[in-house]
């Protein structure tokens, strides 16, 4: 038995794993021999709408097994879909699909072993805690939102104590809540505890209350016992799969949590790691949120998907997928375009390859995923593999010193134009401010100056359409603007969300 | 391995039994060798207050451990604890206590496997798609409540869709809700499904529309799938212990699901089951609902829990505990009495024995639960142990036919005047409606006409505060009342609830 076997128990058809475990038994026994696996992100180009994905997920679980019928030893890092929108049925499920789908797909759909619901409750418990500390005088308002695991836009604005003090509230949905941030960034239940009791509960006479000031946090973590362990699967072919976390990069961080990726490192060369929505949304949060802020490994490579008509049918918006592959490149991270084809599409791919050449990106990776898996990805990998090759260093000393230079201190606003420039292709002179947008930042100073630390110091989570990155993706590029509208900090997790163009904090989706 | 160890799973610490496919198996497979256990139900004296329970948890840890003590094979079957309930910290946990907990007592406590909250998230879901079909047409009321497994107060009374429809709802604890009932009752997923297909909806143009005319069923069995399954773990002690299905008989039905009743029955002699709040919540429901009317197993034996002071020092309300015991003697059921004795309280015992055998009652099993564990009983099983001799015939003919005989097609007050006659001794003419009763009665025999069915043939589900039977217990017998209040109908469960008395039909204890 190896000592990781130790930190494994089955739970049903899946087993969990104690992540927070295990890697503290390898930091505290520096013998033991494990990989330094070389994380592959899969991302996408922007999708059309937000009901519509690119197919990340078949594309993650075919790139494994072809890469294991390759002899590379590799494996997935996924998130947990949302419920919200498995049980919306406005996205079908995202535990891929076809020939390239998770063994016992039904279970990832429809709330694997718990953890979404487990991290509702517990963030709803801290609501109820906070309305006990309203009665007892030491908060006059709630500044945290209820969740729900269950999709109804009738729950973005509610009125609670109907009839008494009729309190108007929002709710949001599971995956993105200030809680599931802490769970993806912690690494290990003391910082979770840390930054549980670092969140804003509300406020008394406008002075921020921080949740350490009246809660019994074991509560919370024994709620979250389970919550934490990454599910650890196959795919139907039978390659390694870990499960853990939401989805949701516009709104939210949208990434699996760090230690599932970094327990997964340990333990395989190589590591693809899912992040989406767009790479404007899930890439973008990996590289400047988990990679440069919280020390999550820098990606050797990107895979970009897109749909043969997502990337080239809306002239307009052409100019987003080369743009995503290029963001890449630049930092210097070799990306490979895929194309994720449907039915019907297999003639296009000498016209793709050509579309792909005339834009300067690398040779395209194309196929049918859903009917044919990984054997119709196989024999494309050799420049992907090739620049797999075993590391010679660390990690992260592969990634330019300035991509992981913190931007923690920056002013935020400068904060806001740098992600708008480098991620969405808008200059710092046509990022501009709603009118409500300078209260919004004043207020979110004045709380985090009132707890003692400085909001520039926060980092910030961009929220906006899964489906656009500026005011208007359509307009020609020196027209595009972007435009900040309101924040909202989220102190336990170090994170202040800021709502650009289109948002969508409540993405509450219709059910269809 | 056994038969039956193909349908049991490990999850983590604990294992999940797949109790609809043992069952199944055994249905086709009468060869199969089982036991048929009898069951002793573990049930207490009304509480002081909603927030004292007398130790039923407790007690039955402690009675199967002095059991199997004794050389016989014993086991627990207990309700899952409410997240709402541990949570609020108002009523402790409810997975014992000291000598007499189970192990792993943090998972009970803190939602074991996820089973609670699928269940919250499958009955918000069927909301959501009735959201769904007002907007299509198919409804304009929605009948059905959303669910919260954590307890908030503001949560009882709520408007949704603020600043556009405005419409006022409520939300009610998961233990209380139609889906965990069906969850209960059922003895296969196909019956959970017909049971959901079955629920009302609501109405259109007043007319009741169910969920099987317009949802997926899947979607909701898929929730489901690992939440009807009993968790197995044990004592401290390592005595057997199933754990299924919520709490609160005062307002739902508060007794473990019949499957993992039955599973018990046959694979051990003695199954101690628990049923609570008092003897006129727990007792009541599984005697008159779930034995009468729904099959489960006729007790071989009661054991009633009090504490010494519960008894005693209220004079008005020292009616209750001998009514209770006197009610299962009265039909055959040889009821025990059981003291929880606290600490400083070793020196009432002979005192608390007299006052038993000035009340005609059994000797009293008496000890110290939390301190001592089953060694307080082991020695004083002798009577309990001689009425659970090996049974000659079939468990349910040990009841007597009467007890058995439904009461579907009778008048639906009279089956409420039977309870209150039966379980809180109050007699027919002293069974009054409130004003606005008869409305609710008409409504509902009109939505049941509208159905095709009768509301005759609904099983009634009491509901009212776990601390009182009466409009006022300590008023004199003779002039006690039960007031009738409301009533709605909870068509896929097959039952009517009826609020009495002192109601609490959303029990969102105050977090303390």
């Amino acid at each position: 038995m190896s000592a990781f076997d130790e930190f494994v128990a089955p739970y049903g058809l899946v087993s969990k794993v104690d992540a927070f475990g295990y890697l503290d038994y390898l930091e505290t026994h520096p013998e033991e021999r494990t990989k330094r696996g070389k994380v592959v992100l899969v991302t996408a180009d922007t999708p059309l709408k937000a009901s519509r994905g690119e197919g990340k997920t078949t594309t993650t679980i075919a790139l494994i097994d072809a890469l294991r019928e390759r002899g590379v030893d590799a494996a997935a890092v996924l998130r947990q879909p949302s419920m919200g929108i498995t049980a919306a049925g406005s996205k079908g499920g995202a535990s891929g699909g076809g020939k390239s789908s998770l063994a016992h797909p039904e279970l990832v759909d429809w709330g694997l072993c718990g953890e979404m619901a487990a991290i509702e409750n517990a963030q709803n418990l801290l609501v109820s805690f906070a309305e006990k500390a309203v009665d007892e005088g030491l908060l006059d308002q709630i500044l945290v939102p209820r969740v729900s695991e269950v999709p109804s836009r009738a729950l973005r604005q509610i009125v609670v104590d109907r009839g008494k003090s009729n309190i108007p509230e929002r709710m949001v949905l599971t995956p993105t809540c200030e809680l599931m941030q802490i769970v993806v960034l912690s690494r290990s239940m003391e910082e979770i505890s840390r930054r549980v009791a670092a969140m804003t509960a509300g406020t008394l006479d406008g002075k921020p209350v921080l949740f350490g000031e009246f809660i019994d946090l074991w509560r919370i973590t024994n709620m979250l016992a389970d919550a934490v362990k990454p599910a650890m699967m196959t795919t139907q072919a039978g390659s390694p799969v870990y499960v853990h976390c939401g989805p949701f990069a516009n709104v939210s961080l949208g990434i699996p949590s760090l230690v599932s990726v970094e327990m997964a490192c340990a333990r395989h060369d190589v590591v693809v790691v899912e992040a989406g929505y767009g790479a404007d949304a899930g890439a973008q949060k990996w590289l400047d949120i988990a990679a440069r802020e919280f020390g999550a490994p820098w990606p050797a490579a990107a895979v970009v998907v897109t749909r043969a008509s997502t990337w080239r049918d809306e002239p307009a918006l052409r100019w987003r997928y080369p743009f995503h592959v290029n963001r890449m490149e630049g930092l210097g991270i070799p990306a490979f375009p895929l194309v994720n084809l449907w039915e019907g599409e297999d003639g296009q791919v000498g016209e793709l390859k050509e579309s792909a050449a005339g834009l300067g990106l690398r040779e395209p990776i194309l196929g049918n995923l859903f009917r044919d898996g990984g054997e119709a990805l196989a024999s494309q990998l050799d420049a992907l593999i090739a620049v797999l090759r075993p590391r010679q260093a660390g990690g992260r000393d592969e990634a330019p010193a300035e991509a992981l230079r913190s931007h923690k201190g920056m002013d935020m606003v400068d904060q806001l134009r740098w992600i708008a420039a480098s991620a969405y292709g808008v200059p710092a002179e046509r990022v501009q401010a709603a009118p409500a947008f300078a209260d919004s930042l004043a207020n979110a100073r004045a709380l985090c100056h009132a707890e003692g630390r400085d909001l520039n110091d926060l980092v910030p989570v961009a929220v906006k359409s899964p489906a656009t990155m500026t005011d208007d993706d359509s307009a020609p590029e020196a027209e595009r603007t972007v435009t900040l509208k309101k924040m909202e900090v989220h102190t336990g997790a170090g994170l202040v969300q800021v709502n650009l163009t289109k948002s969508l904090t409540t993405p509450m989706p219709k059910i269809v």
